[in-house]
């Protein structure tokens, strides 16, 4: 049994979890294939790396032309090594990685980082090689970083498997984030940001082309990973949807929030984002969908994802949204105030015990509010300052305090003394807002596990955001994650007509159908009985799909005379459009009180996929819509439509008739089911008329899967 | 002639302009009231600090139990020092500040700026006193800054007439950014940003409770400042609302940006300002409205405040909203992309000849394209970023260059050398982002006039809000300052009838009125002929200004017989609300295209203002409202409609029919005139009916001006 095929534990006993990627970040033993004696050179730097910051594995250069490399004998090929390392380093030029990767494989190496470039980035040469490669990882079960990539490194055991100049001039430093990223750039400036900031990290992986390990399998691994308590994502496109939507799952059941930067949010960054990876850039909205109902939290910026990390790694969520603000300047609260509104956080009045219990603790001309202004005065009587947060906390309508100070230099000690004891002994989350912060104070409260933020805004919007993880993740936990079809390219056969769609959706049941008649083209002098009037005509043909913009709908049509000359004017739109014509489609008009618009349809990335509008032009004239990815409850389709703007006049506002918002999104959760065991790419109800509980597709354009 | 009287000069010989508070800002002798031998007290740090400093002026301390305060003569009181100083600081107990001021004016005193808290902020005696104190600088001439303010400073002249701890560790920093702020807190806050982050600043004023200079009066100081080239400011109440229109107005003329943070935005935050300054909160929307007109820039935070500062500190507001973007990752160019277009920032492809031009400067694998990604190849060919540079800055269709950086330390010495030669040599405004920059980076480029950015999410905001000063700077000046009745308490009489309102309304004539008779009650039996019908029918009385709700109006009405009906309901509805009729007005029913709100009022801070939104329940589910100060030009108007989601359907969307905005701008423009010369509190048009360029009112609530 070699070295590599040993359990792995960490240096504290605890065994390593049995994982693919645990053989590369808790690698024992690393090769650097084409290692250089220049520490300065990208195939020298990993070597010097490890090296400088003590890792704890082994370490053998690999290079035909030297015998020692940076003091270390040097081996001639991962074969000569003698015995199978878990981990192999490649950085040599492109047309070499197969050959190493085979010959690794072979010697019993048990998995590679590949630095090199060339590769699908470059073009169809490029982009065969990298299939060869992943071809290899997969037929062999070693696992392969890259190609493209900045490589991994694990600050607890120093492995340093990375050319990074991010680690140049800092030397490792543990903490709890980890992060996931498929851009080498965005992953150095991060490791970059949480080594000068004192954060620290646990994992860092950037996954470059993704020949092999993908950022889902990477997300999967630090759930696992004891050590990551919060995990950083920066992606531009993912290739395994299903599995990537699984590792969001088994990171909210661990309770592991997930902050993602997601790019190419916008028209042109989407441009930008295809021609730079060569992947399509997936539809935006969809991604929103996929990371937001996994709890997950998109985030722009890594400023945005430190700060809300902070919120996390020092357990300051709120267990709601009302806060106690506690400042040193009255302008200050205001500004609290004003910041948390359009984010929903509240201040609420304080409870009179808390009023009466601040009263003595205060200077007199002090009224306990919130936000409470302990004044200045608190620089003559600091002991203020940690008996005014022991009272707050003791009030029973506040989930977290946010303390403001700013400058105050003088007294920091005080305030650093009086937060750390608050936070070990107050069960409520505290956050520090400190304009003006000496570096010094703000380390000291950071090692308390007290978040300090330099202004304002940034702390309230990490509080909202933290907060909203905490509210999306039980949902995440109890959907049952299945992925039919998901990953495969679903192309969609022509549409079918209307009245063909709607037999279809008849089988479903979930969603009314307006009583009608199929009228024969030729047969339409034959007006239909058992109609109630009013009614509406519409021309149906599979090439017809735009029927109002070529006026081939009518209505409201009120009596048999007006049927009998709509039905005429129908039949010389058909014969002029020159279309195969299915007939003349009359249904009786159903009276409703909401108008929505439903899609579902198959995503080549994502799968099945609701999404529900408000119908007709308000909803183009500001967008009010929601897209989530199947499987969705009822619960989860109600809070959809609660999400909606259309939602206040659903649930009847200023006296309009008020939808069964449960009635009909148990209705929808049903069709979405039935949806599921279609063969179906696409269905549109456009407009679905609502009335109470009651649903009724008043059109509907119906896309089958090919025919595979 | 004492020295106070002489004209004052800068040491370079330049005259100061002649203001009130040149007396204050450029004061060529300070006196200090109650002045302590201890540098660390409050009375006795601005003498500390002056004399640290190098003020230039005399200084005079005085206080009677000594003869000698930190090295200087003690006078016993501003009378002994035998001549009049421009300027004399009081930080004494609240009840001996008015005799002093009393005595420094007799003494001939220019200028007191007053630290001493417990006026207005401390209950009836102590707004008592403050008014006398207002009352005695009305009277006599002199200002007084305070009192409750944390005083006032000049960088240029070393002048520090305050006990601000910001400036305890930090030395002057001369800079071209101003400060105006309420709050003393937030003042000090400010100044330590400013003087750590290296910017400095010109002038430093803190009004306090304003018992004499307020805001407005800073920010005119401030216009004339000949070092001053942005102003800062921080407001949560405005006591000369035209005063500061007036001011703002000038700034926008003179061309200095003002940015502004105003508090209490939010419902909770207004009330925490009511209670913290005693003045009462404005109407939010006001201010912004007043803010925004005069090309003022609202931000939400200092940090906000600063970036904004030194775009425009560094002239580096782009001409327009295109930018071309050059990074040194591609992933970072994905994400300017994505946050440039959501606020208005686009990435226009490259001209062809730019793209030719590119191409020999770029790696072979490049393709120029925006944004362009020069790639990490930049380490080895360092000239690129010069000559990229230069060849971006001749694209016609550019009106800026935001540049990406991402750490690259060791090649930061070419990154700040090819961007000051581009800032002297190129005419397009250039941005740096420079994620994790070492601090001499940013001191070197800042130095250079390039602002550098920390993240993306930041250079993107300021930028796009520079460019908002710079669009609306031109309409700022052009608009007529007329202010009417402000700052006067404006009562309103009771509202009359629809009636009697539009009766009032067809003398302006610039809205149309549906053709209508009103009936007597006691003769409403008689249906009126020559209307055509549709009509609707409305009761009318003084004491009903809810028809709607009370059932009193009734509509459509198609025929003589639904009419007679409708009278005779109407008088019922009459006789049950037992309240004083004037009759049923009966009206054509106008057909339209769109509804929308109009209000017209007096506000008792701003004057006459115009709000319009859309009508009905679209513009209560998703707020589709703009206000505006008056007066406004039709041009003003037409930009706030098309600045409404409605806009879009006066233009005439999906095929909807337009309405002619500039003729509908230009009735309006004719209507607000009209409601400057009537003494009217409010006109209320809802629905203003809109037909192409005509509008009717289809209903009035008019409430007339109280008789004073």
């Amino acid at each position: 049994m070699t070295a590599a095929n040993q359990t792995p534990t960490f240096s504290d006993g605890r065994t390593v979890p049995d994982h693919r990627l645990s053989r590369i970040l808790n690698a024992q033993s690393v090769a650097v294939v084409g290692a250089s004696s220049d520490p300065a050179k990208i195939s020298g730097r990993p070597l010097a790396y490890m090296l400088a910051r003590g890792y704890g594995g082994q370490l053998f250069p690999v290079n035909p032309s030297r015998s020692e490399i940076q003091g270390l004998p040097s081996y001639p090929s991962l074969r000569d090594i003698g015995h199978a390392v878990d981990l192999a380093i490649i950085g040599t030029a492109a047309e070499h990685v197969e050959n190493i990767v085979r010959e690794g494989i072979e010697a019993g190496v048990g998995a590679f980082v590949v630095f090199s470039s060339g590769f699908a980035e470059m073009g169809v040469a490029g982009r065969d090689m990298q299939r060869r490669l992943g071809e290899l990882a997969r037929d062999s079960g070693v696992a392969i970083v890259g190609p493209n990539c900045l490589g991994v490194a694990n600050s607890q055991t120093g492995l340093i498997a990375s050319f990074t100049t991010a680690l140049e001039s800092t030397g490792l430093r543990s903490g709890r984030f980890s992060f996931v990223s498929q851009s080498g750039a965005l992953g150095a400036y991060w490791l970059d940001i949480v080594l000068r900031s004192g954060t620290g990290f646990s994992q860092w992986i950037t996954t470059g082309n993704e020949c092999d390990v993908d950022a889902a399998e990477a997300i999967d691994f630090l759930v696992d990973d004891p050590s990551t308590e919060v995990i950083g994502l920066y992606i531009e496109d993912i290739r395994r949807p299903a599995a990537f939507r699984a590792a969001l799952q088994r990171a909210a059941v661990a309770g592991k929030p997930v902050i993602a930067i997601k790019s190419g949010r916008s028209s042109a960054g989407a441009a930008a984002a295809a021609s730079h990876t060569g992947a399509l850039a997936g539809d935006d909205a969809l991604y929103d969908a996929c990371l937001h109902q996994y709890g997950a939290l998109r985030v722009d910026s890594l400023t945005e994802m430190m700060d809300a990390a902070r919120i996390f790694l020092h357990r300051a969520t709120p267990s709601g949204p009302k806060l106690a603000v506690m400042t040193v300047s009255g302008g200050a609260g205001v500004l609290i105030a004003d910041a948390c509104e359009p984010l929903g956080l509240a201040l609420p009045a304080l409870a009179p015990a808390t009023v009466d219990a601040l009263a003595p603790v205060l200077p007199s001309f002090v009224h306990p509010a919130n936000p409470l202004d302990i004044t200045g005065n608190v620089l003559q009587d600091t002991g203020m300052i940690g008996k005014a947060l022991r009272v707050l906390a003791t009030d029973p309508g506040i989930d977290g305090i946010v303390l403001f100070i700013g400058m105050m230099h003088s007294i920091a000690d005080f305030f650093v003394q009086a937060l750390s004891e608050a936070r070990r002994h107050i069960d409520r989350p505290i956050v520090v807002v400190w304009i003006g912060a000496m570096e010094s104070s703000i380390h000291a409260l950071e090692a308390a596990g007290v978040p300090v933020f330099l202004d304002i805004p940034q702390a309230v919007r990490a509080l909202a955001q933290s907060l909203h993880v905490q509210r999306v993740r039980p949902s995440a936990c109890a959907a049952q994650l299945s992925a039919p079809g998901l990953g495969a390219v679903s192309l969609a056969a022509s549409p079918i007509s209307e009245f063909d769609g709607k037999q279809l959706l008849r089988s479903c049941g979930a969603i009314g159908l307006p009583r009608g008649h199929l009228l024969a083209v030729d047969a339409i002098d034959t007006v239909p009985e058992l109609l109630r009037y009013p009614v509406v005509a519409k021309l149906q043909s599979a090439k017809l799909l735009h029927k109002s913009d070529a006026g081939a709908v009518i209505l409201p049509i009120h009596d048999e005379i007006a049927l009998g000359a709509a039905l005429r004017q129908l039949r010389a739109i058909g014969e002029r459009l020159n279309i195969p014509l299915q007939g003349v489609l009359v249904e009786e008009m159903v009276p409703f009180d909401h108008e929505l618009l439903l899609g579902l349809r198959r995503d080549d990335r994502f799968g099945a996929v609701l999404t529900l509008a408000r119908g007709g032009i308000e909803a183009e004239l500001a967008a009010d819509v929601t897209s989530r990815l199947l499987p969705l409850s009822a619960d989860e389709i109600e809070a959809m439509l609660r999400s909606l703007r259309v939602g206040r006049l659903l649930e009847g506002f200023r006296g309009r008739p008020a939808a069964d918002i449960p009635a009909l999104a148990s209705r929808l959760a049903r069709l979405c089911a039935w949806f599921e065991s279609q063969p179906l790419k696409e269905l549109e109800i456009n407009p679905l008329a609502v009335c109470a509980g009651q649903a009724w597709a008043l059109d509907a354009l119906v896309s089958p899967l090919a025919a595979s």
